[in-house]
Formats: structure tokens, sequence, C-alpha cells
């Protein structure tokens, strides 16, 4: 009786005052989990993150209380102060991951942790609330399975899954804020780009920088982003799809959206995959990651992590050791550069094959590990 | 008869679609101008930017129909979906100014004209839309005059207003903005620091960068705050107020709430006050546009803009040649600072009296100029 009763004690004081460390999964309030009509419209018209299913997850937090339950309800608006200081500091960060629907209907996630990993990463390097990893995603899996009916079950397509945070703060001062929001929304959605999983063309800026020593670029905050939409226009009118960033003495870092790799062979004749290293100013991406770890398996070729000028992948095309570009990312997975433009030049990149190149047997391969064709511990079942 | 029906057809084409150019003041919807009761808290227990007045202002934009009316009603929380791009992608702006009640009851803003283009500029760097500068100052003098018993009298004390701007649609591709909306907050405010207008200690940071060329440090967005945060609280852990942000080269840029300046007498001898020039990494500050001019209309000292590194700052300090250090913003207007730490080392800053320095004279000539002490063009009358 009195230990029973003293649980129940302590069961009270938690769910009043919350878990300093975490929230649980366990605790989840379900709120609604149907009614809401699934209405996924024709694929082919399924534009990157414009639709949204019927529910969502939100997770209050507060700096003397802690983390409350987490709340599965209808997908619906926030309802902010005004003051809020994620709308004045920008203080906000968010992940992507992705889930997939196999044939036989199991749902898989793909390397969750590293996303949980890294949002600790954003949230606490901006003054907001870190949590446990494996509660990060067990709640998750509760909000996919509950709208499991969204995924479609096509190649190429998926649940795009958004865990944001934001500061909640009814505060103008520039500090670290007193309460904060974990919310989870989930978009069905197709390739990224409108190409479809068409080669793109790149523009190298010279002109804007997106990150840089002593800042915030390897971290999934909202700041890395809103600055670059404009250049990313600008190069949009030129023809190009995205903007590919370069860092002081001219480094390729990334492409905001995507990390960026080159297939060549180097001056010293080597057949090598080069990619920036995460010096802090390039995301560590969970697609890189993925990509730099199958190389590595597969032993065709050196695999290294260094910084690389725009003028040594121009040479390497003019020289015709550059066998492909590539860019790798949660939202387009894989994507093929056949083209960047550098100080008003287009230096055509060239596209290989499966046999000729790595990219497309690494977007199969990493595919086939999503959809279930590959058995793999990246794919983690949500099915309870 | 049929050019005023032309007119009337005209006017309701625009009501309905909205002006591409700016909302317009004279439209604005004031829903509440009353009622709230005014509930001045205790001048001493103020700290800035956590009491709000009882009214806001909003417009909404959209890029198909322009600006909506400007709506003033009681002041209340945001309806924001949670796919907003401003929670995920930092398009947000803000402004501070600040409006002043005089001893007639009449009430100034200093200087709007300042702000309306400075958040022009940051709000269309982010793809967000302009407006006509004259729009924004009157629309807000609406406002300031629905609340303006929130304004504290008391020299030292005044209404900070926060107009800021987001994006609003519903969309996670990182991409310009369809909808957004304009806003305006109120609130009383006294010092910004917690000194009060005693003088404060700077930690010149090593670690951590600001803006970099080529990025966003010379727009007021949000993007600018929410990094700072952290080694802002690890700055104060160690006793100082505000991290001192260098720029490559060890260049002192500014201190994130302000601008910096130094008054010394420089290595030809001459006395002179110095500050980091408009180069793209520092904001264009109100405050410090009005003290560099009223330094050269005083014609006491020499007036430079120019990079200058924390070693010649140091020099000067080392050498005697320092005689005050002071930052300049809406927040703090002037702020004295004591001492500056670099590299573990605190070197000490002379505080000037009034007669041996010149910030207490522009402080006191600036809030005079807010105040009404002096008649100044720059102080802008709301009365109706």
């Amino acid at each position: 009786m009195m230990r029973t009763g003293a649980r129940v004690a302590a069961r009270g004081l938690q769910r009043r005052f919350g878990h300093a460390d975490s929230f649980r999964a366990s605790e989840t309030a379900v709120k609604s989990s149907g009614g809401g009509k699934v209405e996924l419209p024709p694929l082919d018209t399924l534009q990157f993150g414009h639709t949204f299913t019927s529910h969502m997850l939100t997770c209050e937090w507060s700096r003397g209380g802690g983390w409350e339950a987490p709340i599965i309800d209808k997908y619906q608006n926030l309802s902010l102060s005004p003051a809020a200081s994620s709308l004045h500091y920008a203080l906000q960060c968010f992940e992507g991951m992705k889930a997939y629907r196999r044939k036989d209907g199991k749902v898989f996630l793909y390397r969750p942790d590293m996303n949980a990993r890294r949002m600790i990463r954003s949230s606490t390097r901006l003054e907001m609330p870190g949590f446990d990893p494996e509660q990060f995603v067990e709640t998750i899996k509760k909000l996919v399975w509950v709208d499991r009916d969204w995924i479609p079950q096509e190649r190429g397509y998926s649940l795009y899954v958004r865990p944001t945070m934001i500061a909640t703060e009814r505060c103008l001062g520039v500090a670290a804020p007193e309460t904060a929001m974990f919310f989870v929304i989930l978009s069905p959605v197709g390739p990224y780009y409108k190409e479809g999983f068409k080669p793109i063309k790149l523009l190298a800026d010279k002109n804007n920088v997106r990150a840089w020593d002593g800042g915030v670029g390897d971290y999934k905050v909202g700041a890395n982003y809103g600055p670059t939409i404009r250049p990313q226009r600008m190069a949009g009118e030129k023809g190009y799809s995205q903007v590919l960033w370069l860092g002081p003495g001219d480094t390729v870092t990334e492409v905001g959206s995507m990390n960026m790799l080159f297939y060549w062979t180097n001056e010293a004749g080597e057949k090598e995959v080069v990619t920036a290293p995460l010096d802090g100013t390039v995301l560590p991406g969970v697609t890189r990651d993925s990509v730099l770890t199958l190389l590595k398996e597969w032993g065709e070729c050196k695999v290294t992590e260094r910084q690389v000028t725009i003028h040594e992948v121009i040479k390497a095309v003019q020289e015709g050791r550059m066998h492909e570009a590539f860019g790798t990312g949660t939202a387009a997975v894989i994507s093929l550069v056949n083209g960047i433009s550098y100080d008003d030049v287009e230096y055509p990149i060239p596209v290989a094959d499966k046999d000729g190149g790595v990219a497309l047997r690494l977007l199969d391969t990493i595919q086939g590990i999503q959809m279930g064709d590959i058995e793999h511990p990246w794919s983690v079942c949500i099915n309870p």
C-alpha cells in the first residue's frame, strides 16, 4: 500500500512538473487518432511539403517545469504569442526524416537515431531543451502510426516527417528562452526537385556565403535557410536549381538542402569520392553519412573528406577526370548534378550510368534499404 | 457619375485584392481601441520586453493579392500554421523603435523613417514584401496613439515599439513565401541592461562569429540573434554583460544589441571617435547614425568609420590613449563600457564625465531630443 501510494504520488508529481530530461513516448496523450479522411492527392501532383496529414504531435517544455506529456491531436494551427522569441530571434530548429511503407504494409523510418541526436545538438545550441533520443524516436513512431494511411507506397515516395523545436517565451529580451515547444508534422512527398530524379544544375555563388567559421552552419537551425532564399531565387532565374555554396578560399561546402560529393580521378590518378569535411560549415547529413559508409564498405574507390576548391573541380572537369557529381539529403536522397556554373561559365559534368559511376548505385541501395528490398539495421520498423 | 462609379469600382477592386505596393494607414480598421485597463507596473520592476500593452496591429500580405487593410485589435495570440516558414526557415525580421511621452502629454517617435527604410531592406532580403515607409510611420502612429496611456513619462523610460514581419506560408519548401504578416506590438520599457545606466563590461569573443562577408549581418533579421544567445550566456557567467563580436582579422564589429564606438587619441595624436564602417557585417543603427551626425556637428574631434582591431583597442588602453568606449542602440540608447576582456585578460576602459568625454553628452542630447527639451526634426509628433 505504502509503496503503491508513494509511486502514485511520485507519478502525480511527475505529471504536474514534467520531466527535466525528456518527454516520454509512453505518456503520449492521443486526443485524436482517426476521423480525418485520408485524401492523398494524385502522386504526380504532390509538391514537396505542401500537403499535410490529419494529425500532429505537440509537446511543451518550460525551464522550471521540464517536459510535459506529448499530445497527438488533429493537425491544426498553433496559438503563439506575438512576442514569442521563435518569431523574433530565430529560436527554432528542425529535422527532416522519412517514413516508408513497404509492400507488406509495414512502416519504416530511416536512421531516426541520427536525426534525434542532431536535433538535440541544434536545440541546445540555441539554448532550447534537449531530450532522450530514444524517446524522440518512440514518440515519432506513435504519430506516424496514427497517420500510416497517408504514406504513399510507390518507390520514390514517402512520408516526410518534420520535427520542429520553437521557443515560445513571450519576451523581447535576447536571452535563453524559458519555454519552448516541440512539434511534429507529416507530409506525403515525392521527388524534392521539380525535375524529379533528373540531373540538376548548380550555380556556385561568389557573392553570398551560407556559413562561416565560428557560425552555426553545421546545425539544422532556421537561421541557415531564410537568407539563402534570395540567392537561390536569383540562381533559379538563370536556370539553376540550387546554389552551390562556397566557403573561404572558394572551397565547395554544400547545397543548402544537400551535401555535395564528387566522384573523380584525383591528381594522383586514384578514383576517389570527395566531399567537404564536417568542419563546422556544412550540415552533418544522414544521407551523407550513409553514402560514405556504403562507399567504404564497397571499397571500389578512395573516400575522402577534405576541403576541395571550385577551381579543383573545374580543373578536373576540364581534364576529363570528373566522373560524376551528386548531392545527398533526406529530401532529395541522391541528386545527380550535370552542370556547375562559376563566374558566368557553365562547366558540364558527366552523368554516369550504374556501371560508370557510383551515384545511381548508391540511390538504388539506399532506396532498397528504405523500401525493404535490402534488409539493413538502418531501417527501423515502427509497427507496434 | 461615370467617373465616381469608376472610382468606386476601382476602390472595391483595391479592397478586395489589396495593394501591391503597401498597406495604407488610412484604411486601418480599429476593432478595439479601449476597454483594456492600463496596468503599468511600478517602473523599477519593468524588465525589457516583458510587459505588453492592450492592443496590437496586424496586416496580412499575399503575393497574389498584395496588402490587406491594417487591423488594430486587442493584444492576442497569433494563429499560425505549424508549417509556417517563419517557424522553420527564419523568414522573419523586426525593428526596434521608441515612443516618448512629454510633460505636455504629446507623444513622439524618434526617427521612425529610418526604421521604416531598414525594415523594407530586411524584409525584401528575405523575399518578404516591402511597403511605403510613410505608411509604415502613419500606421504605427495610429497604434501608439491608441495605447498612449501605456507610455511612462519619466526620463529613461519609453514605449518600445516592435514592428515584425513573418512569413506565414504553409509550405516546407525552402522558397520565397507566398504569404506574410506584418504586426506591431508595444512594450513599456526602462533601461535595457539590468545595470541600468551604469557602465557595462564586454567579452570580446574569439570563438564565435556573429556576421561575415557575404552574410546578412547588416539586416535586422532574426537569424542574427538566436545563435548569439549561447555565447552571450557564457559571457554572462564570466561576469560580462554582452559579447563584443570580432570579425576577420580580429576587427571589432558590434555588440549585437548595439553598435560600438571608441573615443580615443589615435596614433597620430588626434582626438577621434571611431566605429566600424557599414561594410555588411554591422547593423546600420539609428542611434549610431544620430551619434555620428551629432559628433560631426559639434566638430570637437575627428569622426571616423573604419575597421579597428581589438589589438588597436588594447594598445590604446595600455598607452593611456583610450578616453571612453560606448555602445549605441535603440534599446540601450548610449551604454558606457568600462572594461573589455580579450584572451582572458580584462582591459579597464576609463569612464569619462561630461567634460572629459562625449558619451554622456551624447546621451543627454539624444534624450533631450526624445523628451522635447531640445526641439529637433528627429522627433516626430504622433498626436492626431
